[in-house]
């Protein structure tokens, strides 16, 4: 930390600064220039992570240098991390897809779509079984009967299954069905829940809040890895910013921010970052060059009856079509897929 | 909701259009324009509320009409709503203040700055005993031991208990000890927390999410109301914006949207709003200005050694002139205070 | 600045780190912590201004201290600065308001509007001549009719004028008949304008950018006041955000941030602020309660058939209601209206 | 439009609204629902782009339908444009880069600059004689000394020029030495500078504003086309949001939602769009693979000397890099570069 005094700070005032650091077992070295004071910090990380400085008389502001997480950053761990999804690598050479639904409906729709996006080529079924929803009113999903359902219609597929859990006392129910835990944007801080996955046995996929910083989505994660659990997977699945015509605005530069600061793999979800099934394939495409390490799609065999967010499903057809278009782009990254 | 086709419609669209609404139980309302066909749906408001319809041909967008809550809202319920908490009546004519530090953190902290926010005249203590803090490594609060404080301290001073709960588990260990239970912003749409809440016995006050929409903020509080609950009081604390000067943008207009479309009470957190303690003074008396119903305001009796939140934190000295200043606004306000 | 080098910085980089800034005629002072160095940077504010070194090897991040303006600064100049516009003192005891139609748009239009504005107290007519429209095939203003219009109507009711300016070429032309320049929000980036306007002989009034920062809008003063007009109002307009329910997001804190670092004074704006006249006299309070020295607000005759932004503009009879309501905030203030 | 009534409105105030759209030329278009009655406004799109119905007693809130832009759309002009630059085309088969400093500094400088943009492959050099600064100490760039340069070394080198244009006073002079104007972020919404852009004889690149939605990005392309200049190239720029990691928030789906919305082409700015040389490389990639017909790079012989944005500019071993990278996307977008 980086204490910066104000131009009309006085020698008592960085003294009462000095002290209260060495009380709290901080050193502080003054740099002192024409117009002001500056104090750095050194000491023990964790003692300067709590440490409130502004209220101090003659303080003008405090600049953190250094971030919070550890075992999540590539600080700590330089190499690359593949995370090891029942037998399905991520974040190695091939790039993994998942697909499906957003929500399971029913065993005819579940098949209809695994069967696409088998064809297709991906790895994991995806669809919702508790949804969070912004009414009370909306559709909530299946709950059990829907974890049934896409871990049969996986299985006779040859998939793995990722699905969403809501709620701390379902991680044993899910993680009966499911091969990866996925945590929505809207729980990415729900520390309870977090905390009780870094319990878990199973891999976890953390989506990107929707206001969330960068740091603030790495530090989530960090939550689940100081519980233990360091299969961790991101997702980038778009911020909320004023721009209205797309559903959220995809932030793709997240990607290469991630891979700076962190070892663990990330995906990208093109259908919720846009809202638009038209911008699905051209996301998808982009995500893959500025090198992601999957992603996360909508499919379903009749997106004009879906009960949810039939506006960003893509069609079977329109996902083979994607598939094509990325094994290309793979390619050129020298990946497969 | 209006269904807007595009101008290279087609007859045959038109027509798979009024046969999915047929279909659903609801009716199609055609205007003919020059350029485009405008299609009214007209029926059952939930079927609407779950209608997707961008995904057929010819259709350019859809626009919702109605809102999805109801028990929250002013069309429902003209009057305004005073919430009693165990006598301490809110969105009455007096004005109601929460004060008290961010956490808790001793006996000794905890009675000097109840005693200062009795003594500004204030009628609830504030203080976190579980703090949903961003890093797993920061001060995460004092857990049952800090509820005890809370209400010891509260009690010795003829004050109200408010405090954060975050996890449904603690609902009825939370409930021991406080008379309103405080959702955080972090937690808005943790709606498995909201569905609990909408069982429990005490009021709820409902902080607006970092990135929250009024309209998604109001769907939560109706998560509360459907479970049963309607003792629900809102409380704004400042938006997440590009600006970095103050900690958050605290958005005073979301005070008079909430009494056009709710008959609830509102309160104002104008500490986290701008995260500034120089700031909470004007902005406390602009809340009031603007309509708020209250105010909860960190007081801290040592800022400058707060484990959380100093810099937002106003001394009992600085508390006391504020209280004197919100005095006069209320007055013009034809409130008490 | 303060030059943050990273873990894995070598000798020779922090070296390469003191050369450059030798060269450049700056000072540097190292503080070795455990972990990495920081480098303060010591010597001229200007050379600093445009120092880059985020680009050298080893460097981790660099952190600016000190804003660039100078001369709008409260550091520079402590005391408040009170703007006389043509006898009328904008930051003194009383508040102003500048009150009338966004657009100029008939003889008839604005007499009933001044009569309005002049009956309520105002002491500024307001009202666009020069209009910058988003598409260029909306309602554009009359021009240098308008600008006719509003001296005459002015004149008859002893109100000073305040207009936009949008073309550096017209500030002869606007300075013919106004009292005050306005810059709009979407010029407060213009250069060339503010540099012109630093060489204008009347007083101009800066609008906060629909996006800019606190920082950016003193900078954007900055321009005019080394130009040598010094006598500069700003305009908290509201600011873009996520939320849709308002046109904008008022900033109230603005207010506060703009009295903190510049001794200029500010008014707010509302109208445009919120885009719903409903919320307006909410706002206007909140505003005054804040700090603010003054208002600008939207009064049109017969908003329904106004050219533009008729929906958040006040009639006369609502703009009189919340003239007597702003009196009592005033008072509470210190000041008079 | 459409124009929602109230559920309280009452039949006087449906015929008022019917009688106000009849005054102005335009016909009303009723749905009565169970709830609420909705009025769709059928007629000239002019007279309904003016028309202000908020205010009408009874009308709840207005929906527009169409946008006002016209010339620039896809609707009006199905057929992708292709811009001719003195003989470059830009939205062809071939990709365009531009690439170049930031600011023009000195002949070595911008000589070294274009050897390396050269023999990487680019078609223009780009480059800023005029710079909009935030401080006005801050190098505000060479003025037609540097114009003068810039067409000499371009000559050189067989380059196209393309500089920004900051007054509208300058569209001769900059005309004489540039090949393609460019109007930059802050001035998008400068409509005197759009329009008279309208009336050049040279084409003109139009960045996307700091916080310009995709309509108004449209609309201010169409003051530049109603003038008379059809030749324009969007460029995508990154926008502001919350996020501090990046400078601006790269949106690639604005490259999509271009495409669908406009015939005309769209270039990105990765450069800007992140402010970090490191993710120059992935985010040009992504900028292809999501359709983009070129890309505006920044590059400097000598980076960490750079007078201004040296963090964001790559080396000329580095642009060589991710030239070649760009080759092989470009490859499977069916394009060349």
């Amino acid at each position: 930390m980086i204490i910066v005094m104000s131009p009309s700070a006085t020698k008592e005032d960085i003294d009462k600064v000095e002290n209260k650091l060495k009380t709290v077992g901080l050193q502080a070295h003054l740099s002192v220039g024409a117009e002001r004071t500056i104090v750095g910090v050194i000491g023990d990380k964790k003692i300067i992570g709590n440490l409130e400085m502004n209220m101090l008389p003659g303080v003008e502001k405090t600049v953190r240098i250094t971030e919070k997480y550890k075992l999540v950053s590539r600080e700590f761990h330089p190499e690359n991390t593949v995370v090891d999804v029942d037998g399905v690598k991520v974040g190695g050479e091939q790039l993994v897809v998942m697909a499906g639904p957003c929500s399971v409906e029913s065993l005819e729709q579940l098949r209809e779509a695994a069967k696409a996006v088998k064809e297709g080529g991906a790895q994991f079924l995806r669809g919702g079984a508790f949804k969070p929803r912004t009414s009370p009113y909306d559709f909530q999903g299946l709950a059990e009967d829907g974890l049934k359902l896409l871990r049969q219609v996986a299985d006779e597929n040859g998939l793995k299954v990722v699905t969403e859990i809501v709620d701390k006392d379902d991680i044993e129910l899910v993680g009966q069905y499911a091969d990866l835990y996925q945590v929505g944007a809207r729980n990415m801080q729900n520390f309870q829940l977090l905390k009780a996955l870094g319990k878990a046995k199973k891999p976890v996929m953390l989506k990107r809040g929707l206001s969330a910083t960068i740091s603030e989505w790495l530090n989530a994660a960090e939550y689940i890895a100081a519980g233990g659990n360091e299969n961790i997977i991101f997702c980038e699945r778009g911020i909320r910013t004023y721009e209205t015509y797309t559903r959220n605005t995809l932030d793709l530069s997240a990607v290469a921010a991630v891979k700076e600061l962190s070892h663990l793999p990330i995906v990208v979800d093109p259908s919720h970052g846009t809202g638009r099934w038209q911008m699905v394939q051209p996301m998808a495409r982009a995500a893959v060059a500025a090198g992601a390490d999957g992603l996360i799609i909508e499919v379903h065999p009749h997106p004009e009856v879906a009960l949810s967010d039939g506006d960003q499903s893509l069609t079977p057809k329109n996902f083979n079509l994607l598939m094509s278009d990325l094994g290309k782009i793979a390619a050129v990254m020298g990946r497969t897929i």
